[in-house]
C-alpha cells in the first residue's frame, strides 16, 4: 500500500464533509476567505488518523467522518492565525488569507472554521456511537486546541531567547503540533468504540508521531535539498528559529561557540547558514535530532500491538514511517 | 427583586467558574491577557439568562453553571477578536486586549477563552443531565458561535454602504447580538430538561429581547445623556455606524435629506450630530426604532406564558424590562 494513495482514499470523503460545511458561510467576503486555505490543499493526514484508528478498534469511517473533518478544520484555523501573528505571506505555496483579504477577514475566517469544526463533532450521528462517545470526543478535539493556543504562546515567547531549555521546547512542540495529532488518533479510537487500553494506546502513538513529525522537520531544515521539503536549506536558521538542533547545540557548546551561533541566528541572513550547521555537526546535533525522529517512530509502531492485524493497523504504521520521509 | 440583584446573585458563581478555567492558561502572558477583560466586569446578563432559562423549566443552577459560564467567555472572545478587527483602544473602561498585550496576544486569547468555552460545556456533569443533552447544548452555542463570526463579517461589510435594507439590517443584528442571548436561553432550557415548546419559547425570547439589546443600544446612543451609556450623544453617527435610524430614515428620506444625511455619516465630526438627529425626528425613525425595541420587549414576555410561575420566570420578564432601561 502506498501512503500517498491510502492518503488520497480517506481525503475525498473528508474534502466532501468539509465542503459542506463551509459552504454555509455567509458573507460571501467571509465565505471565499474561509475556503482559500482548504481549496490550496494538503495531505490529510490529521483527518486519516482519526479514520484509520476508528477502523483500528472495528469503528467505522463514517460514524468518525465528521470529526476527521474537523480536526483538519482546527488544523486549518490555526494556520490561519498563525500566519498572522507570525506575519508570514505565503502558506502552500499561496498568499496567505490575510494577504488577501486583511487581517479582519482572516481573524473572522479562523474563527469561523473553528466554530464549524465543533458544529461537525457535534453532528456525529450513526446509530451505533452514543452521545457520551461524541462527548468524550469533543473533550478530546477541546483539549487538543487549548494546547494549540498555549503551545503557540510559547512559541513566541522563544523569540529571541537562546537559554531554552530541552523540556521547555518539547512542551511547546508537544502543544503546538503533537496534541492535535493525538487528539485525532484518541478521537478516532473514542468513535470506533476502542477498548480503554486501545484509546490510551493510540493516543500516545499519536502524541509520537506528533513529537517525530515536528523534531524531523527540524531536522529536514538543514539536511535536505531544497526541493525535497519546499523551502532552502537553513531556512530556519536564517528565521532565527528555536529548534531542537538549536537548544541541543546551545547546550553543548563552548562560550566561544554559543556565541557565534546566537549571533548567526540573531542575523537573520543567510551568509552563514554552513557555518551554523558545522556548529550543529561539531556537537552531534542533527544526528541527535534525527534519533530522536527516529525513536518516537519506532516507540509509536510498537504501540501498534494494541489492536487487531488489519489494514488499516498496517495504514497507521505506514504513516508513522511517512512522518520520517517528509515534512509538512 | 432588583435587577441588579439578580444578576449580583447569579455573576458570583459564573465568575468562580470562569476563574477556574482560566487559571489553568499556560504561559502567563496568555493567562494575563485572557483574565484582562473578565476582569474589567460586565454584567453577565447572558449567563444568568442560561441560569434563569434551566430553573424556569424545572432544572437545576448547579448543571447549567459550566455552560453559563461558557457563554460568558464567548461574549468575552467575541469582544477581544471584534476590538482588534474595529482598532477600538477602550473597551469596559480599560484598554482593549490588543493595546496592552499586541494583536498576536490577543487573538491567542480569543482564541483559547473560545476554547475553554466548549470544554466547560463538555465537563457539564450532574446525573439528572444525559449526555444527549449536553450534546444538544453544546450545538446550540456553537451554532450562535457560527451566527457572530458571519454577523460581525456583515457589520463589517455594511461599512461605507448606504443602501441596507431594514431586513439586512436586522439579519446582521441577529446574528452578531441576537443569536447568543437565543442560544443562552435555549441551551439552559435544553439543560434544565425543558418540553420542546418550552425550549422553543425561550429561544424565541432570548432572540426577542437580543434583538430589542441592539435596537435599545442604537436608539440611546441618540436620546440619553452622556451618563447613561458612558458614551457621548451621538457617537455611532459620528462613526458613520449603520443603526436602524439611519436605515430607516434613509428608506424615508427626502433625496435632499438623504444626500445631507449620508455626508454627515461620512464626516467622522461631532459637529452636525444634531442636525442629523432633526433628520431622525423629521422621518419619525427615533420613534420608529424605540417602537421596535419595546415591541420586541413585550412579546419576549408573553412567550414566558409556556414556562409555571416562579421567582426565575419573574426574573426573565425583569430582564426583558431592564433591556430598555440600560445599553451594554
Amino acid at each position: 500500500m502506498d501512503v500517498l494513495e491510502l492518503l488520497k482514499k480517506y481525503s475525498t470523503e473528508v474534502d466532501r464533509e468539509i465542503g459542506k460545511a463551509l459552504d454555509t458561510v455567509d458573507p460571501e467576503e467571509l465565505h471565499d476567505a474561509s475556503k482559500h486555505l482548504i481549496k490550496a490543499g494538503g495531505k490529510k493526514i490529521r483527518p486519516s488518523l482519526v479514520l484509520l484508528s476508528s477502523e483500528a478498534v472495528g469503528g467505522s469511517v463514517e460514524g468518525a467522518l465528521k470529526t476527521a473533518a474537523a480536526v483538519e478544520l482546527i488544523h486549518t484555523f490555526s494556520l490561519i492565525h498563525d500566519d498572522i501573528m507570525d506575519q508570514d505571506e505565503m502558506r502552500r505555496g499561496l498568499p496567505s488569507v490575510h494577504t488577501i483579504w486583511g487581517e479582519p477577514m482572516a481573524i473572522l475566517a479562523g474563527d469561523i472554521i473553528f466554530s464549524l469544526a465543533f458544529e461537525l463533532v457535534t453532528q456525529t450521528h450513526n446509530e451505533d456511537i452514543p452521545s457520551k462517545r461524541v462527548v468524550e470526543a469533543l473533550k478530546t478535539v477541546v483539549d487538543a486546541c487549548i494546547k494549540i493556543c498555549e503551545g503557540q504562546a510559547f512559541d513566541m515567547s522563544f523569540e529571541g531567547k537562546f537559554d531554552v531549555q530541552e523540556k521547555e521546547y518539547m512542551n511547546m512542540i508537544y502543544k503546538k503540533t503533537a496534541a492535535l495529532i493525538a487528539a485525532a488518533t484518541k478521537a478516532g479510537a473514542i468513535l470506533g468504540g476502542g477498548s480503554e487500553e486501545q484509546v490510551k494506546a493510540l493516543a500516545e502513538y499519536g502524541r509520537l508521531i506528533g513529537m517525530a513529525f515536528q523534531i524531523q522537520d527540524d531536522y529536514l531544515d538543514v539536511v535536505s535539498e531544497e526541493t525535497a521539503i519546499g523551502k532552502p536549506v537553513g531556512s530556519d536558521i536564517v528565521k532565527g528559529k528555536m529548534t531542537l538542533m538549536v537548544v541541543h547545540a546551545l547546550s553543548k557548546a563552548s562560550a566561544e561557540d554559543e556565541e557565534v551561533l546566537i549571533s548567526i541566528l540573531n542575523e537573520n541572513d543567510e551568509k552563514n547558514v554552513e557555518k551554523a550547521i558545522k556548529i550543529f555537526e561539531k556537537y552531534g546535533s542533527i544526528n541527535y535530532t534525527h534519533d530522536i525522529a527516529l525513536k518516537n517512530v519506532q516507540k509509536a509502531k510498537k504501540l501498534l500491538i494494541a489492536v487487531e492485524d488489519s489494514p488499516s493497523k498496517q495504514g497507521l504504521s505506514l504513516l508513522a514511517d511517512f512522518v520520517l520521509q517528509r515534512s509538512h
